[in-house]
């Protein structure tokens, strides 16, 4: 069964320092937008999760709501781990618990976070250099039954630009 | 002064065995075609390449015609190391050398060999899992002046299907 995970960084937010709390600053008006035409563009790939993980601050979970809305996916998931410095390792872990039962997964988080998460998956470490805009994707597939951690293949990456020509 | 490098897979090509000799195996009909369009989505996005390094088999070297047919490209160099099981440590000292006067190098080959050679230069090694399809594109940039292995960033990467929409 292969087990595919996308990894979507969130949308054009708010200026950093806007807001007394970092959590809650939001998408701008353009940052919703171009997140709506990525998650189309996606919708017209044939794409669908079976659940969105996202963290918890705002901008995330706006842009999971993204893709909830346009019809990608009925079951979105905070996960605490997916918050700025969060903890890769532990996202892994809970993915491997997911792997049981789900087929397509999406992630939505922050950088340098989710490239660092990329990096463990597709080389063992977080040593490799990937460079993910806002509302662009990584999918990655994990070809084998065991261990997650090196052994994804990276399949696509992109920034919007690429994806809405 | 950045560098960016970008590599593509031949298109696709006439069934391997039916030619005595695999350095001739040439693309198909429908080869041509798509690579034609993923041609024409790179001048779109407004890339242009000072250079192009092929493979000198057939099936890379007439993907390298099409770009330059299309436009994007003036030079092609063809690189006995892009060959099938070649050289990437080669690949990447050619590539230093280029650096000095050149800024948009486009790089035509096989598989596996380009995403070993991708992985050396994001990674430092040929350990990062990396799928790259026919006539698909994998974009790096070298951000700082020093050596290209392990430092390079990986920006794209993208099959036909992704990039043709």
């Amino acid at each position: 069964m292969t087990f595919e995970i996308y990894l979507m960084r969130h949308g054009l937010a708010g200026q950093f320092g806007d807001y007394e709390d970092d959590a809650i600053r939001p998408l701008t008006e353009e940052g919703v937008k171009k997140t709506q035409k990525v998650a189309q563009r996606l919708k017209d790939l044939g794409i669908k999760f079976d659940r969105v993980l996202t963290s918890p601050y705002t901008r995330a979970l706006q842009t999971a709501i993204v893709l909830q809305s346009i019809g990608l996916v009925e079951d979105l998931e905070t996960l605490d781990p997916l918050q700025p410095e969060g903890d890769p390792l532990a996202v892994i872990t809970h993915l491997e618990t997911l792997r049981q039962t789900d087929q397509h997964i999406a992630i939505v988080g922050h950088e340098p976070d989710l490239t660092q998460l990329a990096s463990h998956l597709i080389s063992g470490n977080d040593q490799t250099n990937l460079v993910l805009k806002k509302a662009g994707i990584i999918g990655l597939t994990s070809p084998i039954e065991e261990g997650l951690i090196g052994k994804c293949q990276l399949f696509w990456l992109a920034p919007p630009r690429l994806l809405l020509g």
